[in-house]
C-alpha cells in the first residue's frame, strides 16, 4: 500500500473526503445495522475505483466536487458487490477481517449488500448529475449480468477464452471503464479523450481481473488476505486453466478434467501442481501485461501531467501487486 | 383476483402500461439473464403497490405519466425484495412457480435481485423526478433495515409486540406508505392530504403483513401458493405467537418454547395446534381489522370519488384475502 500512497499523493485529500462521505451516508439509526456498516469499512482496500475517477479528472482538467461525489458512489457500488461476492463465493475472510456472511450469516450479508446498493443510488441521485447516474446504473446492470454469466458457466470446463473475457469484461472492467469516463466527462473532456480513457479503464480492469485470477491459483492467503482457491472450488474457470485445458496434451488434459470433475476440496492444490509445470500461468500474466500496455497507450491522448503519470503507474501497480 | 380486477377497473389501462414498461426495462441481451427475467414475471401477483400509486393519484386529481413510471419503479423494487426474500426464507415456490433460488441456486437469485434493484433505480432516475427518486431510495433503505432487524431477531422468542411492529413497519408498511405519498404528491395534493394518505398506506401495509403472518401459520399452500410455516422454520416470530407467548399460562408457554427451541421441521404443525386453542390468532386478526379501519378513516380527507371508494375496498381486500 506504500507504493499506492505515493501514486495517490495528488488525490490524498479528496480520497479522505470520499471515505468521510461513504461512512456518513451508510450510517444507520438501527444499531444492529450500523454495526454491520462499520464492520465493512474494514474491507476498504486499494480504493482503485474512486482513485480512477479522481486521477482521470485531474488528468483532464480540474477536480470538482462532482468527482468526489461520484468517486464515493462507485466505491459504494463496489463495496456492495464485494459483500454479495463473499456470499456467492462462501468466503470467510476479506482483508484479514471476517466477512459479513461468516459473522452474521448469508441473510444479513445479502440484505446489507442491498442496503449499500440503495445507499449508492440514493446518494448518486442527490448529486443531480443525470449523465453520471445513468452511466452508473447501466454499469451496475452490466456487472450483474457478468456475475450471472459466471454463475451460469460454473462447472463448464469447456469455457472458451472469448467467454472468459465476456464475463470479466462485464463483471470487472465495465466499472473501471466507467470510473474513467466519469472522471473525464466531469472535467469537461471531449469525446476523443473520454473514449481513450474508457479504453484505458477497461483494459486496466481486464488486467486486474486476470491478475486476481492468477493470485487465486498461486497466491498465499498471507499476502492477499482472502480465502484462496475459491474460483476453483466454485467451479469457475480462470484464464490459466482455460489456457491449460486448451493446450495441454490429451493425457494431462484428462487428468485435469478428472480432478476438476470430482469436486473434492483439495483440488486447488493439485491443479496448481499441473499449472506450475505448464506455460499457462505465464500465458495469463503475459496477457495481463499486454492489456496494461494497451491501457497505457490510451493515455497518450492526454497532455503530459503528474496525473497522467500516476494513471500509468496505477496500471503498472495493478500488474505487479502482491506477486 | 376477480375481486381485485373490479377494484382496479379505473386503473386497468395504466396497470397494463406498468407491466409493459417493467418487462421492457428488465430485458437483457444476455440470454441466460433474459430467461431469468422472464421467469420472475410469473411471480407478479396483486400489483398492490403500483395500484396504490395509481388509485391515490386518481383520488387526488388526475393521473399523469409520472404516476405510471413511479408505479413501475415500486413494483420493480418490490419484485427485487421478493427474489431476495425467497433466498433468505429458502422458499421453493412462489405463486405456484419455482423460485429462482430453487431453480438456479442462491447465487443466481442474489444476483438477479441486485439486477432488478439496479434496473429500478436506473429507470427511476430516467424519469427526472427528484422527490420520487429520493423517497424511493430512502424507502428501500428502510426496507433493508427492517429485514436486517428481522434477521437479527431470529430465534429471539422474547420479541415484544413493539419490536414486531418496528420490523413490519419498516419492511412492509414503509413501501405501501411511500406508494400513496407518490400518488398524492404527483397529483398535486397538499401537505394535509399527502400526510393522510401516507398514514392510510402505512396502516394498510401493517395490516397486510399481519394477515400474511397469520396465513403463514394457518394458510394452506394450495391457496397462498407459497411454502408455508417458513416464518417459524426461520425462527421468526409473528404477531399471533408474540401474543401467545405473552398471554399463555406458564405450562403452555413452556411447551411452546420447547417446541420453538428444538428446531425440528414439524414444529409449524405443533405450534398451529397450540395457537388454535388460544385467542392469539383472533387477536392478530382483530388487530389487523383495527389497522384497516384506521387506514380508511384517513381517506375522509379526500373528496368522495370512485377512486376513494376503491382505496377503501382495497384496504378491505387486504384483510379478507385468502381466508
Amino acid at each position: 500500500m506504500a507504493v499506492l500512497a505515493s501514486l495517490y499523493e495528488s488525490i490524498a485529500e479528496p480520497l479522505v473526503e470520499v471515505r468521510r462521505i461513504f461512512d456518513a451516508q451508510i450510517r444507520s439509526d438501527v444499531p444492529f445495522v450500523n454495526d454491520l456498516c462499520e464492520h465493512i469499512t474494514q474491507f476498504r482496500g486499494k480504493m482503485l475505483r474512486p482513485a480512477l475517477v479522481l486521477l482521470t479528472g485531474q488528468a483532464c482538467g480540474r477536480l470538482r466536487q462532482d468527482h468526489v461525489g461520484l468517486a464515493t458512489v462507485v466505491e459504494m457500488v463496489h463495496m456492495a458487490t464485494l459483500v454479495h461476492d463473499d456470499v456467492l463465493d462462501e468466503s470467510d475472510v476479506r482483508r484479514r477481517v471476517p466477512t459479513v456472511n461468516h459473522l452474521k450469516g448469508n441473510e444479513a450479508a445479502v440484505l446489507l449488500g442491498d442496503h449499500l446498493i440503495a445507499h449508492a443510488f440514493r446518494y448518486c441521485n442527490s448529486l443531480g448529475l443525470p449523465f453520471g447516474s445513468d452511466l452508473i446504473g447501466r454499469t451496475t446492470n452490466t456487472i450483474c449480468e457478468g456475475e450471472l454469466l459466471q454463475v451460469h458457466h460454473r462447472g463448464n470446463w469447456a469455457l472458451t477464452e472469448d467467454e472468459y473475457f465476456q464475463i470479466i469484461g462485464r463483471k470487472t472492467a465495465s466499472l473501471t471503464a466507467t470510473c474513467c469516463v466519469l472522471g473525464a466527462y466531469y472535467a469537461g473532456a471531449g469525446a476523443e479523450v473520454i473514449s481513450a480513457l474508457r479504453h484505458y479503464g477497461y483494459e486496466v480492469g481486464v488486467a486486474f481481473q486476470i491478475v486476481d485470477d492468477v493470485l487465486d491459483v498461486v497466491g498465499h492467503q498471507e499476502s492477499t488476505g482472502k480465502t484462496l482457491g475459491r474460483d476453483l472450488e466454485q467451479g469457475e474457470l480462470t484464464l490459466p486453466l482455460v489456457h491449460y485445458l486448451r493446450h495441454a496434451d490429451p493425457a494431462s488434459r484428462s487428468e485435469a478434467l478428472g480432478v476438476l470433475g470430482n469436486g473434492h476440496l483439495g483440488r486447488a492444490e493439485t491443479i496448481y501442481q499441473l499449472l506450475s509445470n505448464s506455460q499457462s500461468i505465464e500465458y495469463a500474466m503475459s496477457t495481463a501485461r499486454q492489456r496494461i500496455e494497451q491501457a497505457c497507450r490510451n493515455l497518450e491522448v492526454l497532455e503530459p501531467s503528474a496525473a497522467r503519470d500516476a494513471l500509468a503507474a496505477v496500471a503498472d501497480f495493478v500488474f505487479y501487486r502482491q506477486q
